[in-house]
């Protein structure tokens, strides 16, 4: 069977996250009812990576096997067009080789979390960022966030309910940017812990509000304890931008 | 009355426009219910320009008389606590004097209009974006914009229901720029008549995909006749920039 790697853009808002649910619509689900209507039997979606409820993609990654052949173009507006209404979009679709797997073969996931740092609530974007209306040092959290970097024991910064069989992880980069009211965090690695990222974005909030000094954020890594963790920031500032192969 | 400048931020997605009507709410409208509630007497939120139904702002402009003095910080912090859960927030407020008219002071008005120019549909941007799949020539649409600068009559680029007394207006700035699959229209004039940024972007649209050349434009413009307008872009790809005093 011919297998296809989607790009798939997602406004995350209302969905339960990307993996099939009981308790409400799930992107991966949305995706896979496009694909049986363009090929008129049952498919499978596999993802790069879950997001949680309320996490949207701008380059979330995904691979399909489809029962023929079909032209990559009609493959991407066909699925598009049974993607109705959903806020979800097919941005570009090749074909892949039978071993391309959208979540082993990936060798780099980048998210992106988005804080609109000023008084006044967010109203454009509200819902796509996470509002923090205390002033926030973007400086002092990408220094501190430097000491994240490389493999280390990410418990404290690890959902309850992650499943991952190791808290071991390897991080190659935590930017903290700030453009006018917006900061911007950039973080890469090859995979992630469950709410990783949410975790060391809200841990670094702390740092940029002056709450924790860098040893804090040094001991709250340390320390190896989901109960040193700051808070955690809420799913709708986060994107998976894109997935590297 | 000490008189009061906000500087508003709104998603127009929910609203009939900025001004109140009969049929649904107003941006207007919720804006002075929250200025009422901060105040306790009625009031009049008087806005520099009038947006349509679904139309956008990240920066109208409009002012407001108070029974009494209150901090800058109070009015703009108070409102924003009373629109909720509205997608209006009060970005900025500064005392004025009694002769500041948020419509008859202004110098300039600006406007951005977003076009997103791919295949597929916008997920995260929609509603707030116009959505154009045949490749458009950006380059083009700026060429031929520069024939709208100056002093016209801008009849061609205006609704039936305008109620300006001249159809003649002055274009002082309109730039196409081309940014990877976004491209962003931004115009800037003293006032403009009813519907015209987005009859001039409709318009604009069709050079850019090769339908009119720069001298059906032209035609257009001195042909000063409605039904020589190209399509009317919708509403939502349109933003009130700012407004200059």
């Amino acid at each position: 069977m011919p297998r296809y790697k989607l790009t798939i853009e997602y406004d995350g808002s209302p969905f339960v996250g990307w993996q099939r649910q009981t308790n409400g619509l799930a992107v991966q689900q949305v995706l896979e009812v496009a694909v049986e209507a363009l090929c008129g039997q049952s498919a499978t979606v596999h993802g790069a990576g879950r997001t949680d409820a309320g996490v949207h993609a701008l380059g979330q990654v995904a691979h399909i096997d489809l029962p023929a052949p079909r032209r990559v173009d009609v493959v991407r507006d066909a699925i598009n067009a049974h993607l109705r209404p959903h806020p979800v979009s097919v941005l570009a679709c090749e074909a892949v080789a039978d071993d391309f797997d959208a979540r082993f073969s990936a060798i780099a996931r980048h998210y992106l979390y988005v804080i609109v740092n000023r008084r006044s609530p967010p109203a454009v974007e509200r819902g796509r960022v996470w509002h923090v209306a205390r002033a926030l040092d973007a400086g002092a959290m990408h220094d501190a966030a430097q000491c994240l970097l490389g493999n280390h024991d990410f418990t404290t910064f690890r959902a309850s309910e992650c499943q991952a069989r190791s808290p071991v992880k390897t991080l190659d980069r935590l930017d903290v940017v700030r453009n006018g009211d917006r900061i911007e965090l950039r973080v890469s690695a090859l995979s992630f812990l469950h709410n990783q990222v949410r975790s060391m974005a809200g841990s670094l909030e702390h740092v940029g509000s002056g709450r924790w000094t860098i040893a804090d954020l040094r001991h709250a890594l340390v320390a190896k304890d989901r109960k040193a963790c700051g808070v955690v920031a809420p799913a709708h500032g986060l994107y998976l931008h894109h997935v590297d192969y």
